[in-house]
């Protein structure tokens, strides 16, 4: 397998947290988002939607982190990274979406680009923007992980799934953009066991081969 | 079962879109959005998120639409809403996440209010920035609907899939904001082909209770 990605992506180090938890070999293709790679020619021609990650699995391309590691869940089933029952699935894919749809979309580099370049927002705005939907996004799954009976050491019980999968790589970007975490105590914890393990650890921005 | 959601919520129309499909009646709860009722106390108790949609199933309290979609298709199997093959399946969910992941966050409700309250975004630079992303987003669709050997009467194949509900209720917006549409032909042929279906007819914005 082959796995098209940036170090920084964090839809990226979601599929590489999937692949480390699985045990899967993948040979590491970089792609400089700040360098506007993936919009030129050669990737463009393996990536119709011109985003990252995107995972080559023989001939077959998969594109969408969240869609990418529940195709490596059903094609590797061991570990699994979403409960047995449906109610704890909807709970686990509910809290990734959370992150996938609510906070990482309104603070990804193109959109980040857009409100300088185009819309003029002065960099202070921008950095508050940010913030503002990292800071409530987080609020909101505090409300839901704190207190709930299925959460555990991990976002659902004791063991990494697909919420933690997501949840991790932003707090890793909040940490870069100094947003505030002192309002999320659930969250912080259950990231602070995730980074305990090598799937996590070895996985991170800092640990990618085109980390600068 | 109980649907919390808004007439204009392309997120909520997503899961009417599903119940409809799978034949489930639902008692239909309106949470009106612009007079942020979401906000209130009463919905706070019902909802950690303060998101619409949000479906009980007796105790149970389902959030985030993609998650309700798969836990209908999982608790009710007939018809499936996804294919049977993996990477079947992993397209269908990309697509699915190439609109609530790529276009809809940029443009729900909140968000359009953030730029222009605390921002203080002009109105038509807000109107450009929403027909930016359903723009480039729906391109990013078309290239990879357009020529694609699965792709047929809906998105994948000729029954209706996880992909055209979420695809159907992006192009209403998208109509609603006037974008431009031109440039997307296999998009819309889906689309026009999908509002032929009862499933996504009967549910559509306009034709729900709170519609104004």
């Amino acid at each position: 397998m082959q796995l098209y990605n940036y170090f920084r992506s964090s839809a990226s180090y979601r599929v590489r947290i999937a692949l480390a938890l699985k045990g899967l070999d993948y040979e590491y293709v970089p792609v400089n988002l700040p360098a506007n790679e993936q919009m030129g020619e050669s990737y463009a021609a393996v990536a119709a939607s011109r985003l990252v990650p995107l995972l080559k699995d023989g001939d077959k391309v998969l594109t969408q982190s969240l869609a990418i590691v529940e195709y490596l869940d059903e094609t590797h089933p061991q570990p699994p990274l979403l409960p047995a029952d449906p109610v704890g699935r909807a709970r686990v894919r509910a809290l990734a979406l959370d992150v996938a749809c609510e906070i990482h979309p309104l603070n990804n580099l193109r959109v980040l680009r857009y409100l300088v370049h185009d819309l003029k927002v002065a960099d202070d705005d921008k950095d508050r923007w940010y913030r503002h939907w990292v800071e409530t996004g987080l609020a909101s799954i505090e409300r839901q992980l704190a207190g709930h009976p299925s959460t555990g050491r991990c976002c659902h019980g004791d063991r990494p799934t697909l919420a933690d999968i997501a949840l991790v790589p932003q707090i890793h970007n909040a940490q870069r953009f100094a947003c505030r975490l002192d309002h999320v105590p659930t969250v912080m914890r259950v990231f602070e066991h995730c980074m305990t393990l090598e799937a996590f650890a070895k996985t991170q921005p800092s640990a990618c081969p085109d980390a600068r």
